[in-house]
C-alpha cells in the first residue's frame, strides 16, 4: 500500500459474515492489504463488497448474518464479490414463519419532545397548512392548473399564514376498470389523501360531471369527520358559461378555504402528533450501514416517544419477511403481513414477474448484489420496536403505532400511499441521490455517504456518511434525525421545499384500465 | 302537444330500428306525440331513446341496425328505453369473422389540399415547433419542472420561431418491472413519443443515473434516425454540483435544440403529411349521430387526400369487430385487429374485468346505454376506407395509411399512444364535455350538441349540433372540420392551447410495478 492512500475501511456487519464492504469513497485498488495478511485480487468499488476468506463454488455468501446468495464459482479470498458472481436464493416461503414470537418492547417512554403544528378537529395534526383541492379525475387537470396559478397569484398573498395550495392531480377517475376487483386500492387512495392532515379538514373536491368516479364514489357519506368543511365544483354543471366562469368558481370557491386555514396557528404539540413516513431509493450499499440504520434508530426515538412511523417497500422487505413476522406485535399482525406479501407474490406473477424485478442498474452499481442484500438493509429503517399493525395500500392509520404500510417500492407510489396512510413527515434516504419531493408534506432527505452530500449540498439535509469512517455512531445520526424531524415539522423548509421540488402524485392501480 | 313545445325530433339511424333517439335540446315531455299517433308514456331526455312500437320482453332492441340489447320487460311504444331496461348482449366471439371481406377503396383522389408545417429530415412533418425533453424517470420531474420555467423565461423570448418548451414526464422508468412480458408497451412508447414529428428530430434526455430505464435502453443504437440530434443529460454525473448547477447544465443543453428549431420556417405541404388521431370521450348518444359521422367523413376526405388516420379505443370498438376485421385491406391486418382484441380481452379478464367496464356515469345520463351502444357511436368516427394498418401499443406508423392503433379507450393514455404513433394533430369529440388538451399537439375539440358548444363557447373547437337539428349535413360539417384541421395544423391555435390547458402524459404499463 502506498503512503498516498488512505487507509481501508472495511464494513463487516456480522461475526459469521464471509464478506464486508469497503468504506473507502474511492474504492480500494488491486494489490492492497485490504485486512492484515488480505490482498485485494482485483479494485473493488466505494460500497461494494470484498471476500474475507475464499469461497467455494456453491457455498454460501453471508452479509447482516444472512445468506445474500450462492458463489456461482469459486471465489478467492480478496476477490470484489459483485452481483454476477452471486446466484438469488429461493424467496422465503411463507409458511412455517415465527409469528410474533420477538416483538420485544418499545424502550422507556421519552418525554418532553414537542413540536409546533397545526392542531386540526379530529386530533391529527399538520406540519404544513395547505389547501388541497382534490380531483375525481384527469379531464380536469388543464383546468385546475390555471386556476391554482390564479389563487396562487391573487389570493395567498392575502393568506399568509396559508403555506400554498396543492391540486391533486392523478391518472385515475376514468377509463379504468372501477368495479374491477382491486379498484378500491386506488380510491381509497385518493379519499384518504384528500384527508390528510396537512391539509386542515378543509375538502374542496373538482369533478368534471360524466366521470366513473364520482364525487359520492370518492367521497361517500361518513367518509369524513364531521368537522371536515368540504366544497365541490363539477365543470359539466350548467352554470359554468365558459372557460373563466370556470376560474372564477374556483377561485372563488377556493376564499372560505383559504379563511379558515389562514386563521390557525402553530400550537406547541407532543411527538405523538407525528406521523413520520421512511422510504429509501437510488440505494446503494451504504444505504444499509449508514442512514437506514441511522433512520431505525430515530424510529425507535419516536415509538418512544409515542409517534407514529410507516415503513413500506414490499418487494425490498419481501426476504426478510420472517424478521417482520416475529417482530409483529400480535399473531394477527404478523398474518397480516403474510397476507400482504402473498397478495404481492401473486400480483407479481400475475404480471410475468418476481421479487428479482426490484433491483435497479444503480442498486448494482452501488454494490447492491440483489433483493436479498438490497432488503437486509432497506429493512432496517424500521427500528427495533414491534410492528403494532398493518396497511394494505391506500389505507389508513389508527392508534399510533409502528405501521407495516405495504406498498410497492417504486419512490413515488410509496409516498403516494404514505401520504394517504396519514403521514405529516416523510423521511428519504439515498446513496445515489434523487431530487425527490413531495408537494403535499416535508421530505427530509439523509445521503448515505458524504460524497454524495458533498456534491448535492442544496439537496441532501442530512449527511450519514459519518457513520462509515467511524466518526459518528448510529445512535448519534439517528439522534440528530430526530432533531432534525422535530425542527421541519415546525416549520424549517427541507431543501426540496426551498426549491420547489415536487414530485406527481402516483397512485397503484394493479386494476385494469379501459 | 302544446303551442310552446319545439316539434319534436326523433333520430333513427337505420329502417330496422326499433328506437329513436330524442334530438331536441330540452328532451320531450309525457303526453307529447313524438310522431303520428305516437304519445309519450314518459318524459325522453335529450339523447335518450324512445320505443317506436311496443317490444316484448325479451326481444332484441335495435339502434344502427344492430341488437344493442334485449328488453328485460315488456317495454310499451311511446317508452324511455334506458339502460335499466335492456341486458347487455354477450361479447362477439373473436372466431369465424369476416376478414377484409369488405375493405372497399378509398374514394377518388382528392387534390390540392395543402398546409402549411416544419417538414422534418425523416419525411415526417411538424404541426408545431417544439422542443421536448424526453426523461427517463419521475425522479427527474422537479427538476426538470424548474429547468423548463427557467428555459421558457430566460432562452424562448431569444427564439420566437419555437412554439414552447415540453417536459416530457410520465410515472415510469423504475419502481417497475422492466422485463415483464408487457414492458416492451411503455418503453416503445416513451422512445417514440420522443420522436413525435412536432419535435422536429431534436432529442434532449434527462436521465437520473440509478434508474431502470437508462438511456440506453430507452433509445438503444439505431432507435433514432440518422438526422436526429440528441443530447444527453444525467443528474447523478459527477459535475453536477448542487442544485443551481443542474439547471444551468440544462439551459445551456438547450441552447443549440432551440438554435436549430428556431432557424427552421412553415412550408407548403401535402396533406399526406398529416397524422390525425380521432378520439372520443365524455360521450352521449348524439356523439354517434352528429359529431363522430362527421369525423368520419373527414377521416374519408383525409385518406383520399393521403393523410393518415389513426383510430383507437379497443373497449370502444370490441362490439363492432366484426366491421373492422371485414374493413381491413388484407387478411393479415384483419387477423392483427382479432390478435389485439384478444389480447385485451385476456388483459381485462386478467384483471377481473370485461369490456362492460367502460361505459360511464355520464355515458348513461347522456343517453347511452351499454358499450354496444356506444361502439356503435364510435366506430364512426373511422369512416368508411380500408384500414390498412394495425399497431399494437406504443407502436409507430409506417406508410400513410388508416390504422386501427389499438389503446385503452382512457383519454389520457389513448392521446399518449396516438402521440408515439406518430399523430401531430389530434380530433377530440365529446357531448357531456371534457377541456382535454395535450402539450405535445393541437387538439381539435368538436361538440356534439349546439348546448355544450355554447356553454363552452371557448373550449369547443367546433359544433356538430346541426346536424341533429337537419341544418347541416354530416358531409358539411365533416368538411368544415377538414378545413379546420388544415388551419390548426398550419399554426391557428385551438382553444386548449389559447387557454394553455393540457393534460398529463399517461403512459400504458400493464406489466406490474415493484
Amino acid at each position: 500500500m502506498s503512503a498516498e492512500q488512505p487507509a481501508p475501511v472495511l464494513i463487516q456487519l456480522h461475526a459469521d459474515d464471509n464478506v464486508a464492504i469497503v468504506g473507502n469513497e474511492g474504492g480500494l485498488a488491486a494489490g492492497t492489504e485490504a485486512l492484515p495478511g488480505l490482498l485485494l485480487r482485483e479494485r473493488v468499488p466505494a460500497a461494494h463488497k470484498l471476500a474475507l476468506r475464499d469461497i467455494a463454488a456453491g457455498e454460501p455468501v453471508r452479509r447482516y448474518g444472512v445468506v445474500i446468495g450462492h458463489a456461482l464459482q469459486a471465489i478467492a479470498a480478496g476477490s470484489w464479490v459483485h452481483e454476477r458472481r452471486l446466484s438469488l436464493p429461493d424467496a422465503r416461503p411463507l409458511t412455517g414463519l415465527p409469528m410474533a414470537t420477538g416483538a420485544g418492547v418499545v424502550g422507556a417512554p421519552l418525554e418532553g419532545l414537542f413540536w409546533d403544528g397545526y392542531l386540526n378537529a379530529d386530533g391529527s395534526a399538520g406540519t404544513r397548512n395547505l389547501l388541497a383541492i382534490t380531483t375525481t379525475v384527469q379531464c380536469v387537470a388543464g383546468v385546475l392548473d390555471a386556476a391554482v396559478r390564479r389563487i396562487r397569484a391573487e389570493l395567498l398573498p392575502r393568506y399568509p399564514n396559508v403555506d400554498g395550495v396543492v391540486g391533486l392531480e392523478h391518472s385515475y377517475g376514468c377509463g379504468v376498470a372501477i368495479d374491477a376487483p382491486d379498484a378500491p386500492i386506488p380510491i381509497r387512495t385518493l379519499r384518504h389523501i384528500s384527508q390528510n392532515p396537512n391539509f386542515g379538514g378543509e375538502v374542496m373536491v373538482l369533478s368534471l360531471g360524466c366521470e366513473k368516479l364520482q364525487p359520492e364514489r370518492l367521497l361517500p357519506p361518513g367518509s369524513l369527520p364531521l368537522a371536515a368543511a368540504m366544497t365541490q365544483l363539477r365543470l359539466q354543471d350548467e352554470q359554468h358559461v365558459g372557460f373563466a366562469a370556470m376560474l372564477d368558481a374556483l377561485v372563488a370557491a377556493a376564499v372560505p378555504h383559504l379563511e379558515r386555514l389562514n386563521a390557525r396557528r402553530r400550537q406547541r404539540l407532543p411527538a405523538a402528533k407525528l406521523v413520520v413516513g421512511v422510504q429509501c431509493g437510488g440505494s446503494d450499499a451504504f444505504s444499509g450501514v449508514t442512514a437506514n440504520p441511522a433512520v431505525g434508530h430515530c424510529s425507535d426515538l419516536l415509538r418512544r416517544a409515542g409517534a407514529t412511523v410507516l415503513f413500506s417497500e414490499t418487494t425490498e422487505v419481501r426476504d426478510a419477511v420472517e424478521q417482520l413476522t416475529a417482530r409483529a406485535a400480535t399473531p394477527a399482525v404478523a398474518q397480516r403481513i403474510v397476507a400482504e406479501m402473498a397478495w404481492y407474490d401473486a400480483y407479481l406473477a400475475r404480471g410475468g414477474a418476481d421479487r428479482s424485478a426490484n433491483t435497479t442498474p444503480g442498486n448494482k452499481a452501488g454494490g447492491l448484489s440483489n433483493i436479498v442484500e438490497k432488503a437486509m438493509g432497506s429493512i432496517v429503517k424500521s427500528g427495533s420496536a414491534p410492528i403494532t399493525g398493518v396497511l394494505s395500500p391506500g389505507e389508513r392509520i389508527g392508534e399510533p403505532g409502528l405501521y407495516y404500510a405495504a406498498t410497492p417500492a417504486s419512490d413515488f407510489i410509496c409516498g403516494t400511499l404514505q401520504l394517504a396512510a396519514g403521514m405529516n413527515l416523510h423521511v428519504f434516504t439515498t446513496g445515489r441521490g434523487t431530487p425527490y419531493g413531495l408537494a403535499e408534506c416535508p421530505v427530509v432527505k439523509v445521503a448515505t455517504n458524504s460524497a454524495l452530500a458533498r456534491r448535492w449540498h442544496d439537496l441532501m439535509d442530512l449527511d450519514a456518511g459519518a457513520i462509515a469512517r467511524g466518526e459518528a455512531t448510529v445512535a448519534q445520526v439517528g439522534e440528530q434525525l430526530l432533531q432534525l424531524l422535530l425542527d421541519t415539522a415546525s416549520g424549517r423548509r427541507s431543501w426540496a421545499e426551498r426549491h420547489g421540488l415536487h414530485n406527481a402524485l402516483t397512485l397503484f392501480n394493479p386494476a385494469p384500465v379501459t
